[in-house]
């Protein structure tokens, strides 16, 4: 059982800004994302996109944000557990909660503040009858870590920036890589798009468009799928192939948290805006995830949340308690790894 | 009269973010200062010290994360009053405002944003019974423009960063720079106490230590100050000068916004937190000037609060229209200088 003062559950910029901020009140954090890595949409979906309103940054990349927030909250040794979904909830009789994800892996905690932006991220799948079979079993909808397809046989499917990255990505990792997609155009960033033509035309991608997978084979496992040529239908094609990777997108889903008892509107969790505790106490709701009276779903307002929302964990916890907010530019920043931030001392020193 | 949308009364990091919230929203945005430049305290006070709780930034210079905000703005052009304060506010019959500043300056708005911090910074002055007859006539509490001072001959009061700083910018400008401190010891940055003692050494700054300006002499305009060497004060100096700047420090005062009608509690203006308005329609505070259950006085605050602040704004100047928000990262930023950032657009193409 993993323990832990505040369980975060969603690693976005939100989650993790809340890492800092309760660093700051030595509280510690655990951060649960079913996504493979921290960052949320920032690392997922557009981790190249330029943001403009985060203040301070006329312009940053979503996945520099990240890689910036993680550099900030590295002083407070923050516990993840990535790739599983939080899936059940239960209180104890001395009020803390006990969450439990998907794979089973059980975290406890005084306090749970979900951070979980606009829901964990589901795959959209391709309809095919034994899909499920494979799950696990050749057939991934994420690349959790793609040493998993070292010399193996590969097909993606998709037409957008996912399955042409990763088509790169894998083209020098697997030892074929067959790229699907229902039609000749893709969309996506151009140099992903030139850089596949590229690859494609040196052997190392073999690309079929307009073609789609219409059927999977294996005993245990995948051996093989069934593409069609959707120009010629009569020219079906079996590729044996290792894995098959359906990149369609990801499209969220607030899942299993939209049943435990919380007080849902427009498919966001009510949060009252004193400290951004939702209606059950000790579970708060920050970021994306959250709504109230005049709410905009922006990084910046998250991270305001996650602050208020510390200081209320904080009395919660420690309920005797006087917490005196020091700041950071007179206080500095130390971390539980002994590390010390501070400005540079004002001395006192006579001139002669 | 200058005519703007949103009129914000103070420049700190939350008063300039504000004009870029209220660019995305089209509304042009006006700033009145009582200091000599943007930036609030963190250019005032504290420019060299690094700030630890800024999202995404584990560590920026107070004076860097005011340049930034202005890097951020600047498509938004904004208007400044600097130097000024704000004095007086009327509303007119149609609900706007008109601000004048103690210099007779006037704005009219419709919506008026105090962003005030925790006030208008105040100088402490010495006590000298015929200080005011020279305000303004030798005597400065702050140095607006450095060249005022170039070949003249100037004494300064005070020992910390301010005085040291100023004595060694001007030690290059002015003809003369005397440095008057009643104690033998200056605290202050290590790097500053050493170049104030290199510029002694090299007879570019006159020191006297320990020493109090005890009087201030001249017709219409300072002409000399009277030094009391403390030590032994027998010894008192007649200093032929034409300029005295006392830097004992800024204290702040909420001042004349104090008379305006808003409701006051501990020293802070009292807002909803559904847009941070005042008890007053069309009258904002955001920052560390307002107070709520919960507030946090906190630059990451003062960024939410703005943020909010000018969707209300938003729809009381246009009740009619209903505004969508667009993410930056989707419709970017199109500033009123006519540029425009957005991310890279995806591209539809085809791999032969």
């Amino acid at each position: 059982m993993i323990k832990t003062d505040i369980l975060i559950i969603g690693a976005g910029p939100t989650g993790l800004f809340a890492v800092f901020e309760a660093g700051l009140l030595k509280l510690k954090c655990h951060l649960i994302d079913a996504l493979p890595q921290a960052g949320g949409q920032c690392s997922e979906i557009y981790p190249k996109k330029p943001i403009y309103d985060i203040p301070g940054f006329p312009e940053v990349l979503a996945g520099d944000l990240v890689d910036n927030l993680m550099e900030q909250i590295k002083p407070f040794q923050p516990g993840f557990t990535l790739g599983e979904r939080a899936e059940t909830i239960k209180k104890l009789t001395d009020g803390s909660f006990v969450v439990t994800t998907n794979k089973g892996t059980e975290h406890h905690a005084p306090i749970v503040a979900i951070a979980g932006g606009l829901g964990s991220f589901e795959p959209r799948k391709p309809l095919l009858e034994n899909l499920a079979k494979f799950e696990d079993n050749g057939v991934a909808y994420m690349i959790k870590d793609p040493e998993v397809y070292r010399d193996k046989k590969v097909v993606i499917a998709g037409g957008g920036d996912s399955a042409l990255d990763w088509s790169i990505f894998l083209a020098n990792v697997a030892s074929e890589v067959t790229l699907v997609h229902r039609r000749n155009e893709f969309r996506g960033a151009l140099d992903s798009v030139e850089k596949v033509q590229e690859l494609k035309n040196q052997g190392k991608i073999n690309l079929v468009t307009p073609g789609e997978i219409i059927g999977l084979n294996g005993i245990n496992s995948l051996e093989s799928v069934l593409i069609r040529k959707t120009t010629d239908a009569k020219e079906d094609i079996t590729l044996a192939v290792d894995a098959f990777i359906p990149l369609f997108g990801l499209s969220p889903k607030l899942g299993p948290i939209g049943d435990w008892g919380l007080e849902i509107e427009k498919n966001a969790i009510k949060v009252d805006t004193f400290d951004y505790q939702t209606n059950i106490p000790g579970i708060y709701a920050i970021g994306d995830v959250n709504t109230y009276p005049g709410k905009l779903k922006l990084i910046l307002c998250g991270f305001h949340e996650a602050t208020l929302m510390c200081q209320s964990a904080f009395q919660k916890i420690f309920p005797d308690k006087k917490y005196v907010m020091k700041y950071t530019t007179v206080g500095g920043v130390s971390g539980f790894d002994g590390s010390k931030k501070e400005a540079p001392k004002a001395v006192v020193k006579a001139i002669e």
